[in-house]
C-alpha cells in the first residue's frame, strides 16, 4: 500500500516532509488537508490525527504525526534514503537531534508567531497581535544569530559542519522559508544581517531542487496576491476578502 | 572517564535526566549550573552549551544538550538501559518520538509558561506577566486534555497504552511535576480533571523511585518556602528577599 501523506503545502512542517520525500524517491500519495477550509477540524482527519494538525502519515497499518517524528521514521523505514540525511552513527545523530529539539522553542516558535501575527492570520480567521509578533520577532532575530554564529560555525556547507544536508536542514529551512510571505523589506531586514544563514539556505535548496522550489510554489503565489491587494489598497481589504484571495491559490 | 551532567534540579529537564542515570545504573558526576544564580551565563559554561540552557552533558569528549536528545543518546549509548525505555523496534519508537516532539510547543511551553508568570519570575529577576500566564494556563489545560484523551487511551498504564514507561513518560511526568511550587489549591484546580494523567503520575513515580521523589525534593523545599512567606504576609516581599530565600534552597 503506498505511503500517505496529508499536508497543506502552506505548512512549513508539510513541506518539509513532502521534500524529503520527493528528494529520496520515496513514493507516495499527497492528500491535501485545507487549513483555510478548516479540514484539519474534520471527523475524518481526526481519525488520522487525533491531535488535528499537518502533517501526518499512513503507512500501511501505521499512523503519525508530528513532522520531525516522521522524517526520523521515513528515513529508518524506507532503505533508499542516503545515511546523511538521519546518520545511524550514535554522535552524529545525537548532534541532528538536539538542532530538531532546539527548533521548537526557538527558531519555529519566532518564525511562525512573527509571520502569523504580521500577515497570515486574517486568511485563518484571526486577529493580527502586534504584541505576539513583537515576541516572535524577538525570539525569530535571537534564532537566526544562534544558527549563524552556533550550527553554522566551522567550514561545511550545513548545520553542524557537515558536507551533505540532514533532516534538521530541511526542517530549518523550510521553516525560514515562510518569511517570503512577508513584504520583501521586511523580509530582507530580517534575514540580511545573517550571511552565513542565507548561503546555507541556498546550498540546501540546490541540494534539494528541483523539488524544494516547486514544493514552495504555493508561497510565492500566496506572496504575489498580498503584494497585488496591498498594490490596491487593501489596508482596507475586510478579513474574509484576503481568506478569499489565498483560499483561491491555496 | 565518567559521564558528567550539568543540571539544576530546578529545571524539569534536569530532573528527567537525572533520574533516567539513576533508574538504569548510569554511573555520572553531577555539576550544578545554578540558575538563579546566573551560572548559566559563565563563559566556562558557553563552553559546554553555547546555548547556555540546562541540561548538557560531556561523555568523554562528546558534548549533547536538549534534554530530549540527551535521553535518546543515553539510551543508546550505555548498553544496561532496558528497552522500554527507548524502543529499538522502528513502530513503537516512532510514536514514542510523535509524543517527544509534541511535547515542546505544547505541555511544556503551556506549563512552563504558567509557573513562571504566577510563581517563578521574581526568583529569576523578572516581572510575574498576567496576559503570559493566562495564555500558559489555557496552553496547559489543553495540553493535559490531550494526554489524559490521546497518550493515555486504553489500558496501558504509561503513554501509548504501553506496559512500561519510556523517555516520553519521564519527561512529561517531570514537566508536570514543576506544579508543585504553585499553592496548593491552584495545583489541584489544574489537574483534578484529569485523572488519569494523576494516575499516570504515580505509576511513574512508582516506576522511578526512590530517585523520583529523592530528584524532586528540592520542588518541596522551594514549595515550603514560599507558602511559609505567603503565610507572614509575602504579598509585600521585594523580589530580592523572594531571590534570597530560594537561593538558600537551591
Amino acid at each position: 500500500m503506498r505511503l500517505k501523506l496529508y499536508v497543506d503545502r502552506m505548512s512549513q512542517p508539510s513541506r518539509a516532509v513532502l521534500i524529503f520525500c520527493k528528494v529520496n524517491g520515496i513514493d507516495f500519495e499527497e492528500i491535501k488537508v485545507d487549513l483555510v477550509k478548516r479540514e484539519h477540524l474534520n471527523p475524518e482527519f481526526k481519525e488520522i490525527n487525533p491531535m488535528r494538525q499537518v502533517p501526518a502519515i499512513v503507512d500501511g497499518r501505521f499512523k503519525l504525526f508530528e513532522s520531525h517524528a516522521i522524517l526520523r521514521y521515513l528515513a529508518c523505514a524506507f532503505p533508499g534514503v542516503a545515511d546523511h540525511w538521519y546518520p545511524s552513527d550514535l554522535f552524529k545523530r545525537s548532534k541532528i537531534e538536539s538542532v530538531l529539539d532546539w527548533h521548537h522553542s526557538n527558531l519555529r516558535r519566532g518564525a511562525a508567531t512573527y509571520v502569523l501575527n504580521t500577515t497570515l492570520a486574517p486568511a485563518l480567521g484571526l486577529q493580527l497581535n502586534p504584541q505576539a509578533a513583537a515576541e516572535g520577532e524577538k525570539l525569530l532575530f535571537a534564532s537566526l544569530a544562534k544558527i549563524e554564529s552556533i550550527w553554522l560555525k566551522g567550514n561545511g556547507r550545513f548545520l553542524l559542519g557537515s558536507s551533505q544536508p540532514s533532516v534538521a536542514d530541511l526542517s530549518l529551512v523550510c521553516e525560514i522559508m515562510q518569511l517570503e510571505v512577508l513584504e520583501e523589506k521586511d523580509r530582507d531586514r530580517i534575514l540580511n544581517p545573517y550571511k552565513k544563514v542565507q548561503q546555507w539556505m541556498e546550498d540546501t535548496k540546490r541540494a534539494t531542487r528541483p523539488h524544494f522550489e516547486e514544493t514552495h510554489g504555493i508561497l510565492f503565489k500566496v506572496k504575489a496576491k498580498l503584494q497585488k491587494q496591498q498594490l490596491l489598497g487593501a489596508n482596507n481589504a475586510t478579513n474574509s476578502s484576503i481568506k478569499t484571495s489565498l483560499q483561491s491559490k491555496m
